[in-house]
């Protein structure tokens, strides 16, 4: 059994997967229905004005407004407009045309009088009396008042949402460029793991980091390619490490704790920037640059797996997406019991939020159900072995 | 043209969809990779006790705890477990075996001693000397502790995320029984939209409010199902809604408001609820109970569509698939400049934050960009005219 060569902080490990995380910067075109949450490859620039001609806001009558400032003249309705008609009316002094909320105007207004405004002149079908005057453009949406064409509407790297999609579709756009998604490659190894849906038997546990890492990898902006499980034999990691390397970056749960089959050490050799980390739980977390591609090791006990994906994996995922960081979300609360905790490195723990109470849920690293249920967790330093009852906490939520 | 027959308040509008709505409470059974963000549609009870066996949590030798009070002593080392290894060997007095994490602990052992507390006994291969006592179960996760058998760990009605399919993976399933999504249809009706990719002609403008709403939709933890655009004409919207009746639920944008052409009011007759809010944007907003299914007429305009999408629709939908609420998140602002508005309806104004400032992004409900470039919205009161530049506002941040 092999010691860690040297733990390093949270920070520096960190630090060191993040530089050596590039954006993959490739570009993927595809139809407006699938783009939602994906990340746009280019400025958006609009090709026309939106809307393209002046229209009407309000159902009413069209008229030229410095017709109207005498009240009171009925004006003579020379015709209807609806929305989507192309229709161009001439209208003349004191004259004007019903329309809808979205026609278009004719060129000969410039304003709308509301249908709440007027009212009917008694005995002449064909007219109808204002009761109010309109100053130019008003209840008009002008040629381009939502976008300008030639305006850019929206910029590269824009993480799209429904407001955003319907930026594109006002510009009649169809098929839009976004980013590629990054394929991360996910593998768990060890001789214990079980596959879902077999039978448990003696001293195995199922797999549980291939699923938990998939989607969380998902969540965060990329497509996960689940790996069947490997076991710990050197020939057998070093298969499944090259078979995975035409994906953006490896991830393996397992086999980088200090064991003796804790291959990936030596597989990895020369390649690995930093193993060991001083923090609790994840300590036995290790990142490697081999041949150029990042490759990141996980504890294998599932919440230090998930809890590392959480700290560690989302960042350089989402980076090298091209998507936007992760916003942490952080509320006071206060500890419903107290808590006592190993010192010499610095602790996450879990906690459920009840109200302004946290309870901890922490477990052991070991148990998927210290993650399962928690609402978010608080970090406790290295030197302190208790967090006290009543005493006030920042808890991070977990925003997935 | 014919008015509105009374205008109700927003919180009435709401009040009334939502006694309206039902819980789908059908049953899709699919693989735990697909699950990601889906309703759990039973509970979960575990079927074994996690982890099935007495497991060692760290890498050292299994020991009986009651032979090491003697620290010095020099222990025997009988044999060794890997993890995944099903070997059962007895441990007598000062005997111990070298464990590695996640190994089945010997039935005669109850505790392993980390290997950093113990070294190597000179001259003597099979030996090591232990440095310190060990407590019963120290370093062990005994059997159940992570997860009890016959425990509920999932409860119906959980949403699942990535720590929640960890839970289920842990317990060996594959497949698992959730929610089905509701399907919600949605037709863009109007003479004047213009299909995606088309060229753009005369006083036509291109459909957005069925990629804004699918986008909705699908966050929403609802499956939306996109009916090609509907004219303005009667026989044409009612086949429309009859061919839409195999949905859970229909919304319908555009042909609500007062307009003579606004043929849904006709169509759905004593099915309609109410029909039209006191609220701006988003006025001419319908609702129904159509044959018992829930038509939801949102406005043609794209901002008070999605807006009214997002106030209403999303409530809706997520009652129906069994989600929880969408969790309103609010900060407090300065608004950065003063906007004039107009009186008699609550108006939500969408703003961008920058910092602690908010701008007024709002132009028309006519336009996509009112919505595309905002961060949230604030809600101002039916008789105020004006919010104040340096006046502290709530906005309501986007959540889509």
């Amino acid at each position: 059994m092999r010691p860690f060569k040297s733990l390093i902080s949270d920070e520096e490990a960190f630090n060191i997967i993040m530089e050596n995380i590039r954006a993959i910067n490739e570009i993927e075109e595809l139809s407006i229905d699938l783009a939602d949450r994906r990340i746009l490859a280019e400025d958006v620039k609009a090709p026309y004005d939106v809307p393209s001609f002046n229209r009407s806001a309000m159902d009413g009558y069209a008229v030229r407004s410095g017709d109207t400032p005498e009240a009171d003249t009925p004006f003579r309705v020379v015709g209807e407009i609806f929305a989507g008609m192309s229709k161009e009316i001439k209208v003349n002094e004191n004259e004007c045309v019903k329309i809808a909320t979205g026609a278009s105007l004719p060129d000969s207004c410039d304003a709308v009088i509301m249908v709440e405004d007027t009212e009917a002149v008694e005995g002449e079908k064909d007219k109808v009396r204002i009761s109010k005057p309109v100053q130019p453009f008003e209840n008009v949406s002008r040629v381009g008042e939502d976008i300008k064409k030639g305006e850019t509407v929206l910029e590269r790297g824009t993480l799209l949402d429904p407001s955003k999609i319907g930026a594109l579709a006002a510009l009649g756009m169809q098929r839009i460029n976004v980013l590629r998604k990054p394929r991360i490659a996910i593998i768990s190894t060890g001789n214990e793991l079980l596959p879902l849906g077999k039978d448990l038997e003696g001293s195995r546990i199922y797999n549980i980091n291939t699923y938990t890492l998939s989607a969380l990898v998902e969540r965060n902006f990329c497509e996960p390619v689940a790996y069947d499980i490997v076991e710990d034999r050197e020939e057998e990691l070093k298969k499944a490490l090259d078979s995975a390397m035409d994906n953006d970056m490896i991830v393996f749960s397992g086999g980088s704790s200090v064991g003796e089959r804790d291959l990936l050490v030596d597989i990895l050799g020369k390649a690995v920037l930093f193993h060991g980390i001083k923090i609790k739980p994840g300590k036995p977390t290790m990142f490697a640059l081999y041949k150029d591609k990042p490759v990141l090791c996980l504890p294998g006990f599932p919440t230090s797996c998930l809890m590392n994906g959480y700290l560690f994996l989302v960042p350089a995922i989402r980076k090298m997406a091209g998507a936007p960081e992760r916003e942490r979300r952080i509320v006071r609360a206060r500890m419903a019991q107290s808590i006592k905790l190993s010192r010499g490195r610095k602790k996450n723990v879990t906690v459920r939020l009840e109200g302004e109470h946290a309870y901890s849920v922490y477990k052991e690293s070991s148990t998927i159900t210290s993650l399962a249920g928690a609402t978010g967790f608080i970090t406790v330093d290295a030197n302190r072995g208790l967090v006290e009852k009543g005493e006030e906490v920042e808890v991070e939520l977990f925003s997935w």
